[in-house]
């Protein structure tokens, strides 16, 4: 069976593009729809590379205002309304984005075939902005120069299942059987009691997918992901640049494992590494040395939410 | 002999990228200079992959204010920043960009490491843009929607060669060569002429390249890149669409055969394709039955100024 959550990444790199890894992007698919989160430079070709359909995107969540991840959604939106795409779009950034988008837009004459409907970025604790069908979305504060969110993706639990035998067996009319999925006992025609828990199965558990970056360590963004199926850090430096990290407001292999760690997560990607690594696998084998359940962010490829071995 | 000049494409799509096709954006070496020239989204990424070397852009040409020509723009001049770039970038764009593009790197808070040196194109014909050692430049107006600026890049002619046996046999003084290079005649120590044609070679004939994108058909534009060596025209649509090519500002195969046609260029790229055509033999063959040294521009190609035959 197919993962009811995807993940697709499309850019590895930090602000530095190289020749393998762009700038942060990533599409994560929840029940087929579509959540694009950041938008750097040639996200629009890294979605066709990967055979994304434009059409299933409604929403866009940017994590904070510095290019490396905002500077595709320009090209995306002009291609948006190129293709004459007439739903609008939830756009979810910082507070003051509203404003310089549509300036720039205007600058460049665009006129978008759709309406954005912005959902400004803001606040010290965890904010839902997101609440549907299938899932809900929260962001969260980061730790960096500017003002920068995570977003944690988390399906509902669905109902139980019935065990399809027992209709017959009790005779259970259809119209209980909504109710009985919801938890209800239910009565035979007899007056036998049958508990709920004898007629179904339980749900499988929700999954969960958060992305972090860009951010420093701090201690409270464990609490922000407790128990998450799988968290995306970045992971800008290796061990020995802690120091750096600091100063510039990222983070370590190491600074991604512990907050994997104590999250309880049940796998961790890391990415958003520094163009200085050609190879990133002694960035993974430090991370695993706290979290061995650590995987790499690399461009193109598809991991599995929920599976922790190898996703 | 390499091609004192050379053309690599970066991106050869409309305003619509497709997976194999990128927004456009040309870099053309020139005596181991690199003039870029547009600069879609992406361009970076494409400059990595065609390993072309970032410091040894000194020049950014801009033909007009669509974001297809544009969006790449600010993660260039953000990685030149990151990559402690010092050496002013000359850029040459419409007038109204200077005010944009600080606006949009101020709403971004990027302060470069290096200074802007705005050129402002402006004009109803040809201006002198750059004059070096090697070459000059020409903008000249362009018609499409909004205004927009073809350029023309032309080698200076280089000095005569003197023929190096003849120094010993006339007793030519190292001190005189630069003058006999430049055309003056010789007197030998017992007085005889010697006439300058029969000392020396003439240089070879100096090379051009025209970047004409966007614009739609207009007579007077072979005038401005007659005699041109490497023309590069926009063939947005095939030749049936030339009603389309007049409403949107764009040239059909026959317009830009045409004008190579009239302008007695050497050879003839077109690009700037429309999405809708995954194939673009039939283009070339269009072109051809007017023009037949047409070639396709095809993203990560170089081509040869000069040579005329599958540059």
């Amino acid at each position: 069976m197919q993962s009811a959550m995807k993940l697709t990444i499309l850019g590895s790199s930090s602000a530095l593009p190289t020749s393998g890894r762009y700038p942060s992007a990533h599409v994560l698919n929840a029940h087929e729809r579509l959540f694009l989160i950041d938008c750097g430079e040639g996200t629009q070709m890294q979605m066709r590379k990967t055979r994304l359909r434009f059409t299933k995107i409604n929403h866009i969540f940017i994590s904070h205002l510095h290019g490396d991840h905002v500077f595709g959604l320009y090209g995306l939106l002009s291609t948006f309304s190129l293709m004459g795409r007439t739903n609008p779009i939830h756009l979810y950034a910082p507070e003051n984005y509203d404003k310089m988008l549509r300036s720039h837009l205007s600058d460049f004459d665009i006129k978008l075939s759709f309406d954005i409907d912005f959902v400004p970025l803001s606040g010290k604790d965890p904010v839902k902005i997101l609440d549907d069908k299938y899932l809900t979305v929260t962001s969260f504060p980061l730790q960096h120069r500017i003002p920068s969110y995570g977003f944690l993706f988390r399906e509902k639990r669905s109902d139980k299942n019935i065990i399809g035998e027992y209709i017959d067996k009790y005779k259970i009319p259809q119209v209980r059987i909504p109710a009985i999925k919801k938890g209800e006992d239910f009565i035979t025609a007899d007056g036998s009691l049958i508990k709920n828990e004898d007629l179904t199965i339980p749900p499988r558990e929700p999954l969960s997918y958060s992305y972090c970056s860009d951010t420093k360590y701090f201690k409270r963004l464990a609490s922000f992901v407790k128990g998450v199926s799988l968290l995306y850090h970045e992971a800008t430096f290796d061990g020995s640049k802690e120091d750096l990290a600091q100063i510039t407001g990222h983070s370590t292999t190491y600074d991604a494992a512990r907050t994997a760690h104590d999250a309880g997560a049940g796998a961790l990607i890391i990415g958003h590494f520094s163009a200085r690594y050609k190879d990133i696998s002694p960035l993974v084998d430090e991370a695993r040395t706290i979290f061995p359940k650590t995987y790499p962010a690399i461009d193109g490829r598809t991991y599995e939410v929920g599976n922790t071995n190898d996703p």
